[in-house]
C-alpha cells in the first residue's frame, strides 16, 4: 500500500513510519523538517520537506494516489499564547488537504490523530466515552475538534472515508526527552539527571497514558477497519496522577526526586481517562502495556541506546 | 448603555439597531457596507464601515468601552463552494475580536448569533435541546459551532461574559426579498409576482421559523440575563414544512402558486425544530407570533410600504 504520513518526523510519526515500512508499505513522509531521530535512523521512506500551509504543495502531494493518509500534524507551541495561528497553521491547511482529496478514487482512508485529552473539556464522568459532550477548554482542543468536524463534513458531503483517533497521552522509547510534549519522557530525564521536576498545579491531575506500541496497533487496526464508526478513543482507560508517575519513576531509579510545584493552568482539565470500549469492540484492539511496565521499558531502552534520551 | 452591533445592516441588524436606539441606548453599527434599508431609514446610530478581517480596525473599534457587543456577522455566500473563506472571513476575525475584548473591564456581555438550524446536524429527536450532540453537516454550521467553542474558551480562560443565541430562521418585515437568505420573504415575493417557487428537495423538510419581534425580545432578555447559562435555543419550537409555508401564502394571497422542485442538497438537514424550554425558564421569554399570523403581518407590511419588498 502507498501511505502518506503528514507530520511523520515526530515521536508518533517516526514510530508509525517504521511500522508501515516493516509491514511492507511504500511510505512518504511529509514534515517541515527532519529531526535528528528521523535522519539518524535512516528510515526507508521518501521524505518531502515543506510547509503544511503551502496550498499548492499539499495539493500536488496529496494527489499522488495514496491508499492511506495519516494526518499527524499539529503545532506544538503553547497555543494559548497565539490563538490565531492555532487556526492558520492547523485548521486552514487541513481544509486544503480535504479539498484536494475529497474526490480521490484511490484513497482508501484518511486517519486523523485527534486529542482524547482535550476535545471533551472537563468531563462529567470518568472514563469518558465518545458520546460525551465536547466542550474543550483549550485552543488546542478546539482546533482538534474543529478538524474532526471538518472530516465529518467531508465524509457526509463527499463520502470521504476517515477515522478520527482521539488519542490520550502516548509515551515510550523514541519520545524526545527535551521537548515540552511528553510528561513521562520529561520527568524520567530529569529524574535521571537529578534535576527537579516541575509540576503545574498540585500534581493530582489525572491523565491517561498509552504506550507507543499500543498506539501503533490501534493505527493498524484503524487501517483495516471497515465498520461504520468514525471516531475512536484510544488510550489505556487507566488514570494516573503526575504524582503517581513520579512514584513509578522513583521505584525504577530507586531514588527520590525533587518536585517543584508551579501555579495550575486554566486550560488543563482536572482529570481525563478515556473509555475505550468502542475501540475494543469494533477494532478488536486492546492496550497491552501497563504504565509501570511501560516506563521501565522506556528507561531500559534509553539505557541501552547511544542516544540516551532520544530514542 | 453603549452598544456595538457587528453586522448591523442586515435584516436582524437593522431591527436590533432600531430596538436598541428606541430603548435609549447609544448604538454603533459596524458593517462592510450600508445597504439601502439602513440608509433609507436613517437610523440614529453611529456607522463604522469596514472589513471584519481588518485586525487593527476591529481592535481599536472594540476597545471603545462598549457595554454590550452583538456579533451578527456571517458570510452569506454559499459556503460549501468556498470552505476556506468560511474560516478566514468568520472564525479568524472573531478570534481577533475576542483577543481585543477578553480583558475589557467595561464590557458587560458579548452576544453571539449562532445557528440553531445547523450546529446540531441531523437531529436524533425533535425538538432539539441545547444538550443535543453537535454534528453539523454544513460548513456554515461548523463555522458557527467553532465560534461558539471559542466564546466558551474565552469565558473559561478569561471570564468573558457571553451569550450564544442558537437562532432558528427569523422572518418578518424588513427581510430582503431578493436575497438568498430568508425562505419566507423569497417565497412571498415570488408568489406576489406570480413567479414559480423553487424548492430544493421534496419540500417536506421541516424548519423552525421565528418572527422578528420575538427574536428582538429574546435579544433584550439575553442582555438582562444574569444567570449561568451561556447557550440558548431561540426559535418558535414549531416545525413547518416548506409546502406548509406555501399553503399559508396561498391562503393569504388567495391564489395557487407554481412550485419547481430541484434536487435536494446534502448539507440540508431533513428536519430542525428547537426546544426552547431553557430560554422560557431562564430568560422568561416566549415567542408570541404564530407562523400564519407572522406571514400575514409581513405581507401587510409590504403592502403598506413604499419599498414594497424591502421593509
Amino acid at each position: 500500500m502507498r501511505c502518506l504520513i503528514l507530520g511523520g518526523t515526530g515521536f508518533l510519526g517516526v514510530n508509525l513510519t517504521n511500522l508501515l515500512i516493516n509491514l511492507g508499505n511504500e511510505v512518504t513522509v511529509f514534515s517541515s523538517g527532519a529531526n535528528k531521530d528521523f535522519l539518524d535512523y535512516g528510515l526507508k521512506a521518501k521524505f518531502v520537506c515543506g510547509d503544511f500551509k503551502d496550498r499548492n504543495l499539499i495539493d500536488s502531494l496529496s494527489r499522488n494516489g495514496f491508499d492511506y493518509i495519516f494526518h499527524l500534524i499539529s503545532t506544538t507551541k503553547p497555543s494559548n499564547l497565539d490563538p490565531y495561528s492555532e487556526f492558520t497553521d492547523n485548521v486552514l491547511p487541513t481544509i486544503n488537504l480535504l479539498e484536494s482529496v475529497k474526490k480521490s478514487s484511490e484513497l482508501k482512508k484518511i486517519i486523523f490523530i485527534s486529542s482524547g485529552g482535550t476535545v471533551y473539556g472537563i468531563p462529567e464522568k470518568l472514563p469518558i466515552t465518545e458520546e460525551h459532550d465536547c466542550n474543550p477548554i483549550s485552543l488546542y482542543g478546539i482546533q482538534k475538534l474543529t478538524i474532526e468536524n471538518l472530516f465529518f463534513y467531508y465524509h457526509h458531503q463527499y463520502g470521504l472515508n476517515y477515522q478520527s483517533i482521539r488519542l490520550s497521552n502516548p509515551y515510550g522509547p523514541g519520545q524526545p526527552a527535551y521537548s515540552n510534549q511528553g510528561v513521562i519522557a520529561n520527568f524520567l530525564r530529569k529524574a535521571i539527571l537529578d534535576e527537579p521536576i516541575e509540576i503545574w498545579g498540585t500534581g493530582n491531575v489525572i491523565r491517561d497514558f498509552i504506550y507507543i506500541s499500543d498506539v501503533l496497533e490501534a493505527c493498524k487496526a484503524c487501517m483495516n477497519y471497515s465498520g461504520d464508526q468514525t471516531v475512536f478513543n484510544i488510550g489505556s482507560s487507566q488514570g494516573a496522577s503526575l504524582i503517581q508517575i513520579i512514584g513509578y519513576i522513583e521505584n525504577i531509579l530507586n531514588k527520590k526526586v525533587e518536585i517543584v510545584f508551579k501555579e495550575g493552568r486554566k486550560q488543563d482539565v482536572p482529570a481525563n481517562v478515556l473509555d475505550i470500549s468502542l475501540a475494543r469492540r469494533e477494532l478488536k484492539w486492546r492496550p497491552e502495556i501497563e504504565l509501570p511496565q511501560g516506563i521501565r521499558l522506556m528507561f531500559n531502552s534509553w539505557s541501552a541506546s547511544k542516544h540516551k534520551f532520544m530514542i
